[in-house]
């Protein structure tokens, strides 16, 4: 018996018919001798209508209260699911995240999970039943008000979930049957993933991946939690999340690491380069601070060589676009204080990344990847690497060309499945 | 400074704009130098669709979770209210109806308040805050699940946090103006009452008068809180219900009460009559045993002398329509083993009641009232009356003339508003 925690979002359970089909699934899960819990997210666009309500009483909604407001979505689904389950002879009890011991901070709109103390869905799963948890929400520790954890956190609450339970994995159900090499709109050689390693798919995440929150894949490295990222809509395998050593239980495996698990990219960051900064020592450092005052996420930061010539220099960085707006207001008011010369801006950018493990012990990696795209015609702006990741901004429209050369140079295209962590060498 | 509750119903907070108008009319109560709850009922038809959605998903919607989904309605009113009032620069904070410490039993769908134990809400009020407290729910003691108090119960769970609260009164926030002496659709004439007694007020919620809540009205009288029945889209004054001796401010008032304070009408009654019954004792209580264990409320009994020749006798209730037909299978379900003779059901009738603490101590108004509906060819089925209160059933076509007929005999129709506690006897 393994006791498993299910994640369905939002296009998942967008009416009565999905949520009896996810129903069905939950308890097949169930029947075959699992303890289920199930962590399940708002219908459909509900939490977008819930939103403009709330924008049509007040133009800046009060965060407490827009918690308030936007978890009821996720009850209703839950309580809905529950009684799907109850019409097909199953025994199924939703709690709220409050109910369930989701503990959290009290940062209204994005709190992050303290604690959980599942007392509840441990009774209840001793009584035999199916649990259906309300995902994205918790109880702030302090003041005991209802919190959300930021747009998407459902995924979250689900590993974190399994973590407490020390149930055995996590399913995160979804509209795809889990990684690919590369995203198949742009890379028509893009092959399935049946397995991926914590750090890679963070990497993954954080390069613009879209399958699996960021925080959930931190939480579930951390915690230890295998996690299987496949579809809601069929019964193929998905992508395991997961250390390579559990790979075939707890036996350690002598495998020979591919390259490059997958490619990534992002369009969604625009560049901002502040010319001229005077070069003194805390000149950048009081531009970083006065955008992070603001909440305003930096994602690469390149700073030039000094030109000698006037002791100024040019610092370059990219963001959401989202906040790109706010972070050029809060730039142009230090332009006085810091004395820079001009901001530029940019928004026809892309973020390429390669990412893969086995650039580890394989040096010349970032050697292959720049030869490549030189080779596709593709322009290097900004570049960014980690021990598992090289990153390039290029012009948005070279994204393409980028991912398939990238793609096509470390191997990954072919007919079979991509394995990234095969048993044997090639 | 007085502490107020304040109850708005669903159709007072129907949409966005009606609730920033509600949230005004808050904010004016604090602002003149009131400690303000607010309690809350879901947006317009909220309620009926969320049950259109578990009837979608499961034809017999699992009753826990029935409850978890429909408190969701509540909720989402609260917190919208919230934001409204904190966008006209209030402080506001919302509550579910567990965080407000509303305890009950666990009867999902019809739960009784057991105890409410407002420790957050009194800390908020010292803050300075508005509280808005969702309404029509509460926390099961026992399983710590969240129950509702069946429809309508918003009324309630005002009065019941103000008496908790010790509230100098309980504002019930209405589309209409308060009690009238009788419905104005059918009686033209009919009055305002500026005040009511509770057990008046309980006899008329009895006798079909939609106003106010039944349950609401048995606790305001039990734990003696002043409720004020108003229209929230005016601020004219609305009806008091309360005692007599607290109508000017604790000064007992030497007063010569009206014989009749109002006229009741209720079209949702049907009859039923089991003819022939076995003479038996012990019978009838079969009969009722059985119908009392489907749920089902009996309004009037009336059981007919024994026909000498037989030794059988009838016996007729009344009940509400919508129960009727799990009566009727109820009683067909017992004709063998009870052993009458057959069912007889209808549903055009009506009942009509008169109401006032006066006749207490005036005697022959049942003749006088007997009469007015004699003289106006009003034919009367069942009687039945209390200490307060005459009541009979009539043809449904018989019901307007019944009820203008009893209005013009007990002086009620004329121009002036009705002062039911006049200082001056007429």
């Amino acid at each position: 018996m393994a006791r498993v925690v299910m994640k369905f979002g939002g296009s998942s359970v967008e009416n009565a018919e999905s949520i009896k089909r996810v129903a069905k699934r939950v308890l097949q899960s169930q029947q075959s001798g699992n303890e289920v819990v199930v962590v399940i997210s708002a219908m459909g666009d509900t939490t977008d209508e819930l939103m403009d309500l709330a924008l049509q009483v007040s133009p800046i909604p009060a965060p407490r209260e827009l918690d308030m407001l936007l978890t009821t979505g996720e009850r209703q689904s839950a309580a809905l699911l529950a009684m799907a389950l109850s019409d097909l002879g199953g025994t199924a009890k939703s709690y709220t995240g409050s109910q369930a011991g989701v503990i959290t901070t009290g940062k209204h709109g994005d709190a992050r999970i303290l604690d959980i103390t599942p007392g509840r869905i441990e009774d209840a799963l001793g009584d035999g039943a199916i649990v259906i948890v309300a995902g994205f929400q918790g109880v702030s520790r302090s003041t005991k008000d209802v919190t959300t954890l930021g747009r998407g956190a459902s995924d979250t609450t689900a590993v974190a979930l399994a973590a407490s339970l020390n149930a055995d994995y996590c399913e995160i159900y979804t509209d795809v049957d889990g990684i690919f090499t590369a995203d198949p709109r742009i890379c028509s050689s893009a092959r399935h993933v049946p397995e991926i390693s914590y750090d890679e798919m963070l990497e993954m995440a954080a390069c613009g991946a879209k399958i699996l929150h960021l925080r959930c894949v931190e939480y579930a490295r951390r915690e230890g939690v295998p996690v299987h990222v496949r579809s809601s809509f069929t019964d193929r395998p998905g992508t395991w999340v997961r250390d390579p050593e559990t790979t075939t239980e707890g036996t350690p495996m002598a495998l020979e690491q591919a390259l490059i698990s997958g490619v990534a990219h992002d369009r969604g960051e625009a560049k901002i380069t502040i010319v001229g900064v005077p070069d003194k020592i805390g000149e950048a450092a009081r531009v970083f601070d006065a955008i992070a005052e603001r909440d305003i996420n930096i994602d690469m930061i390149v700073q030039n060589v000094s030109r000698v010539s006037t002791s100024r220099t040019d610092i370059s960085f990219t963001l959401p676009k989202s906040d790109s707006r706010l972070a050029m207001e809060v730039l142009n008011g230090l332009k006085e204080s810091v004395g820079f010369e001009e901001l530029l801006y940019d928004d026809q950018i892309g973020k390429v990344s390669v990412v893969g493990v086995g650039m580890k012990t394989h040096p010349g990696v970032t050697a292959r990847f720049f030869r490549a795209l030189a080779e596709a015609d593709v322009n290097l702006g900004m570049i960014s690497t980690s021990e598992i990741r090289i990153s390039v901004v290029v012009d948005a429209d070279s994204v393409d060309r980028a991912v398939q050369a990238a793609h096509a140079e470390f191997g990954l295209d072919g007919e079979s499945e991509a394995t990234v962590y095969a048993g044997t060498g090639r």
